[in-house]
């Protein structure tokens, strides 16, 4: 399949991926944010295809991002743990491993036909040299390796580095200021002028481009700028989502600008769902779907998504097609015309067919949840099944952490792993988003959908080789003592010998 | 006040009150309903006003009609029990009361400018002789006095009946059919036609009229017409759902085709949320908030609300202002150019300095939320203080009864009535909408706005007059077994002896 041969008058356009971070599905006005706090995202559906239906890969930073940038599952490109059980696991400043060099990401993919990639904000694939983005495909990059957390103390725990391409400009907390009472920070405004440059400078030198935009602003600790600090109804989260609102806006009237809005594909989406662990103050809204990050309940891993792209995808359309972060490296292969690798397994399809009202919608297309290394649910069509079910144990529900505040569906946000392979729990998410009702096991609706998912399962686990888990192991030398550049800076750090541990994924 | 004064230009528009009966903020999909089905009402809000904090008096049916009608809470209005504390009551065919015949309702009102008065649906405001509609400042009727419940046996209870103006037509599911198996109905069709036609009527007789037009079809046993039902993703509710939008598309066209949109007001709202405790085959969504039917959190009380005027309200806005289907009958009377009655106390406030855009909102506005003749919970600004909570009893709990299915936050969804007013609950709606997060009770924000509701409550409390209740006893005597009319068709039924009994309100 080639976009060229259906499409001959289009030419490979650009490609802007606006990855959110932790941003939960309800936060959009135009998805049932109460405040309607996001006017530009609200046009964005406006004038472009608004998916109701779509997913991450994994309920948690990492995976997910690793999954988009490859098209593949985590549990093949690695991004997981086996240390124990369907726990999700990521890459903190101790983490040893990255993104394999087997795995080929999607600015490799697009070299082929001449784009110049760029990474703004949040990598999460490794911090180790090789794992960086230069060394996996992209040109440029602003951003950071790991998640804005901190201050730390640098004896024990290096602040985070921030990096201009290969070289790190300073660390948060001591360069790039992170105001933890306040909730002030610039950096949405460093990222948004970042993309603007690009996206101008590629657009002079007349030269595609992939610009991923990962700002992370509603992770917390959520920041905004001043000019956004106190303007929400919804608390600090709230001045997060209303400065990458404005940023979008102006991000898509960058493009419309230089007029070349109509050779640009902008998808905007998030990683996972909102962090209800962290609401009402530093998390966000899931809608009516059940609890949150971290777990395979529609909360964690049902997500926002736009597709714009002026002249080709009509305005204000709503697609109800099941699709996946997964499908963003697919898609935008099929978009540039270029083959996908044939060299091994992808789990994301093409979705231009829907985009462009070309065919018919991929009716059956299954969505794998997986946390970890287990296959916890499978949707097909409106029914989705939990094989395994698990919010977060005993233990951690009693110290106060908590993935689904203030709801409790008996046998199925349960605080143990509990198995349900021989009779699977399974929902109509169609007139039951929330995953409050199972079907009744003796009725005729559960047994003719337990015959349609069946298959897909034994499928798609008979033909599935897990990829080497990268995040099994931990070592404190590993953390962010000295990265490229820090001499110039006098910013390096001692680092102390390797004592590599396996890694303890509580969740 | 007079709108006259501050418009001199326009003439007291038509007014069309469009209430939906157990329909939740949740189903419509500019509110965020995933399957986004409901395209004329998002269509409807694209052209006119929606509101995100709008509110109901009541969270069930009857009082909140009342209501409605009146501009009045219930506590005053006596659409109430006093038979036990904090009761839900409504008007089943057994109930003797109903609207006192010293309650001023808003057609009777618009009168004095000359307008006609058509209530099209459910009434539920009594349906003895001198409860109806025809008795109470409406010019004509088709529709019906209780719910559509049965089929019932016609010895032990008579089957409800359908009127055309003072006589009836026929009983429902003798005349009037609703399949329950199969969930066709051709009702919401025939509400259709009566509207349309009165629309067209009035238009041709150049005569100001008032369409109160009070579909039930999301009301349990849900129903819809044969071209609608399987059309929705979310089964028979959402085909029900799906026949209302049409509906409302239909109307909003014929306004259009008469040339008459700009000089008719047309408010779309539910009378209560969803009702969980049918869900999800017989009961709606209430997004992100909190419980349902019944209740007094949000999910009970917060309510889909569109005002449509084109020419006067500006296209696409969107209002926070808390409002209330109180507002309605001051909001109308201020349209119609009528002073409203000055011998009692109104709680609607007028809202066309919103609609209109003519000043600032009316920031302070105190929502009560009332359960009988309790004051359960009120909101000032963004927080709203629960000075009692209760979902239901455990032996409802018990029995299958849930009005909050998945939820339970703890210490909120109490199944025991529970009093906090020494120390009440409070909550931000702004960044909490679905109340999952009490406030510390220790915080400064806990205590400002504490500081801030307990005189507006004190003030509410010193002041308020309670009304006759209306809604205490209950008499199988008084059913539908003779209802005007019934002659004719040879569908009277003897009814028993008198025996009046004080009503049993369980929750
Ligand atoms: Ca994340
Ligand atoms: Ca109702």
């Amino acid at each position: 399949y080639s976009l060229a041969e259906k499409l001959p008058n289009v030419s490979p356009p650009n490609i802007i991926i606006m990855l959110m971070d932790d941003m939960g599905w309800g936060d959009l006005g135009v998805l049932g944010q109460p405040s309607k706090e996001t006017p530009n995202l609200d046009e964005m559906a406006a004038q472009g295809m608004l998916f109701t239906n779509f997913y991450t890969a994994n309920p948690l930073c990492s995976p997910s991002r690793a999954a988009l940038l490859t098209g593949r599952l985590p549990v093949r490109n690695g991004f997981y743990t086996t240390n124990a059980h369907a726990r999700n696991a990521f890459t903190p400043q101790e983490i040893v491993g990255g993104i394999s060099k087997d795995e080929i990401l999607l600015p490799q993919m697009l070299k082929k036909k001449g784009y110049v990639s760029k990474i703004v904000g949040k990598w999460h694939l490794g911090h180790r040299p090789q794992f960086l983005p230069l060394k996996n495909g992209f040109d440029e990059w602003f951003g950071s390796p790991n998640c804005h957390f901190g201050p730390f103390n640098s004896s024990f725990r290096p602040n985070i580095p921030v990096y201009n391409n290969s070289e790190m400009l300073g660390r948060y907390f001591e360069d790039f200021k992170i105001n933890l009472k306040t909730g002030e920070s610039n950096l949405t405004q460093m990222y948004l002028t970042e993309g603007l440059d690009f996206i101008s400078r590629q657009a002079e030198a007349k030269q595609p481009f992939f610009l991923y935009w990962a700002a992370d602003a509603t992770h917390a600790p959520v920041y905004a700028s001043k000019p956004f600090l106190g303007k929400s109804q919804r608390g600090r989260y709230g001045d997060a989502v209303m400065e990458l609102d404005y940023s979008v806006g102006q991000i898509l009237d960058k493009l419309q600008c230089l007029g070349i809005e109509e050779n640009t594909f902008v998808f905007f989406t998030s990683d996972n769902g909102a962090a209800l662990m962290s609401g009402p103050m530093e998390g966000g809204s899931n809608g009516p779907f059940l609890c949150g990050k971290e777990t395979t309940f529609e909360g964690g891993m049902r997500e926002p998504a736009i597709a714009w792209w002026p002249g080709h995808i009509k305005e204000g359309e709503v697609s109800l097609q099941p699709a996946n972060v997964m499908d963003l490296f697919t898609t935008s292969l099929a978009l540039a015309g270029i083959d996908p690798p044939d060299d091994r397994i992808l789990d994301g399809l093409d979705l231009t067919p829907v985009l462009l009202n070309l065919s018919e919608k991929l009716e059956n297309r299954p969505t794998f949840y997986y946390r970890g290394n287990e296959l916890m649910a499978v949707r097909v069509g409106p029914y989705k099944a939990h094989y395994w079910t698990w919010s977060n144990s005993w233990e951690e529900l009693k110290s106060g952490i908590n993935f689904c505040p203030g709801e409790e569906v008996p046998g199925v946000t349960t605080h143990n792993q509990t198995e349900h392979t021989m009779q699977p729990l399974i929902f109509n998410l169609g007139r039951d988003p929330g995953e409050k009702y199972p079907l009744n096991v003796l009725s005729k609706e559960y047994q003719e959908t337990l015959r349609r998912i069946s298959p897909v399962v034994q499928e798609h686990q008979k033909t599935l080789t897990p990829g080497m888990p990268q995040l099994n192991m931990c070592d404190l030398a590993v953390m962010n003592w000295a990265p490229a550049g820090c001499e110039k800076l006098g910013k390096c750090l001692q680092p102390p010998e390797s004592k590599p541990w396996k890694c303890s994924w509580p969740h």
